[in-house]
């Protein structure tokens, strides 16, 4: 057979839908409601065009620089990838065996599973509310969302730290949405003595920058080494290390549309609770809800209808909630008119 | 042990040089003298940063429509990839079973050992006067650069066509230098019938783009399938899609690009003659070459002293050349003051 057993019996990972139309109320794929930061535009506008003409830099050496002054460590503890995405297929191949696992919280971001798949090895999810108890041998990686999605929930940094100090292997911490939340892990993972413990971050979310592709994690310099080994030899391309350096040196501009999105959670959860909905309680930028007449699937259905995208995750655990994106006041108004 | 076996021998793979000086002769890695399209500096300037709030299409379907209509074949025949490095990172993992090995000209591109490094299985070289008689079970992705590198030379269509016909696995013509050729083998990869020869293209040579990272394979549809499921979820990033989409749209510019180059290299081909060196035909953008004393990598050493930065390849199939990217012909004509 030409193509590996592995991959023929691979399911892809569905990412949320992108619908083409104008008109769409988008709230099924986290991303920001409010537009990147004009310091983008401008590299845009400004861009010389001779640079795409040369190789990029293999180690974005300023976009680095700037990550490391913002998160309190060297360089050499940050490695950046085509998106978290990538960060975590090249970690999986760092930190995992043939023979061994990736761990991960259940639910969590649906993509590990696949992951594990890619790399042909297991996944093994684990309950949040079993996580104490966890001890499969197997498992040398551990990929850790919090803020979870999509549930949102927000794990206390010390029930991270013991899990990491028990945990004999990598444990990823996956800050996508940490910029939405009260804390976060960073300081665990630039702490002296740590040699096991990465955070990852996102330009997806905070800075608006889903279309970019830039993610990166911060952690021990053996392991970030090792990373690099790993991934392409030009993994980010030129416009993508200009423009996330420019929207990493405006921390104002993030700060104030990720309060923004804060503040309208706040009122929508509140909005959904008195309508008698069960929201549980989020620190990130969507919140994971059930309707009260327990019908998370027709309401999924019914909304789309109305051009209204929120996300629905059909397995088990997920079911009886559907998963909205927190959008602008305007946006969150009409999608409560229709519920 | 953190780090996976397989990783902590590797060694990583050694892009060539990118000096920061800009007063520098840059001929080492094979990039074009000449700007990218205007085209794709007009599409930076209206660039409408909302659009990197969002995901960028997952399948890159302008883009990917636009490269099938170039190719002569259905989009579905397309993958692409954030350099052609992950289309051969996809490959290697979607076409190589964990005890099978990836197989490739010896010399040739040095990325490919490591890719194989990578993918934790072996490499086999095979040596271009013996490719014809090559019968080794265990090579399941044979990659076959085509024009060569770093030879230049180029392998008759008919070649490749038999050694395809005989050979048991997938086999993926790297045409990265084709444009600059007066022939290639895409017509094979669009054939009615053929189930497992792949063409592989780059925006980084011909096209100016190497800063940008995009580079696509053509081949079967159960092959280009497979590797969609392999692939990262969101591998272009929105930004480098819309450029390359303009850089395919204007093929006018690329090639009267290339034709420069074309002409530059006869012309700068003779004149290292004239000087007593030895020229393996090139049908590529670089020529290797051979100086009279013997000198490679002396001469090598003194250009760079000169800020005319080449490349030099210590491996004994190698060492007694250096490959020279053609530039403009003020570079030649400086590069040709120094030997």
């Amino acid at each position: 057979m030409l193509i590996a057993k592995s991959v023929r019996k691979l399911e892809a990972y569905t990412p949320g839908e992108q619908p083409k139309a104008k008109n769409v109320v988008k709230l099924n794929t986290n991303e920001n409601p409010y537009p990147p930061s004009p310091k983008c535009a401008a590299v845009l506008k400004n861009f010389d065009l001779d640079r795409l003409r040369r190789y990029p830099d293999p180690v974005f050496t300023e976009l680095r620089a700037e990550l490391a002054k913002l998160n309190g460590c060297k360089p050499e503890n940050i490695f950046v990838g085509n998106g978290s995405d990538e960060v975590l297929s090249v970690a999986a191949k760092t930190f995992v065996e043939d023979d061994e696992a990736i761990g991960s919280l259940d639910p969590s971001y649906s993509l590990y599973k696949t992951l594990a798949d890619i790399r042909n090895v297991p996944w093994v999810g684990v309950d949040c509310a079993q996580v104490r108890k966890f001890d499969d041998p197997k498992v040398s990686l551990f990929l850790w969302t919090n803020p979870n999605a999509p549930t949102g929930v927000f794990a206390p940094k010390k029930q991270i730290a013991a899990f990491a100090k028990k945990f004999k292997g990598v444990v990823i911490v996956d800050e996508a949405y940490a910029d939405f939340a009260k804390e976060n892990c960073m300081d665990m993972a630039v702490k002296r003595g740590n040699a096991k413990l990465m955070v990852m971050r996102t330009f997806s979310k905070s800075y608006s920058l889903a279309g970019l592709r830039v993610g990166y994690c911060v952690g021990p310099v053996e392991l970030i080494d090792a990373m690099y080994k790993v991934k392409d030899s030009y993994n980010i391309d030129a416009l993508a290390q200009a423009v996330a350096l420019a929207a990493v040196k405006d921390q104002r501009w993030m700060l104030k549309n990720t309060a923004k999105v804060v503040k309208t959670r706040a009122w929508f959860a509140a909005e959904l609770e008195k309508r008698g909905w069960d929201v549980l309680p989020s620190e990130a930028n969507f919140v994971f809800a059930k309707p009260p007449a327990g019908n998370a699937a027709e309401i999924f259905t019914a909304l789309k209808k109305r051009n209204v995208f929120v996300r629905y995750f059909s397995a088990p655990k997920t079911a009886e909630r559907i998963r909205i994106t927190i959008g602008t006041d305007a946006q969150m108004k009409t999608l409560l008119k229709y519920i």
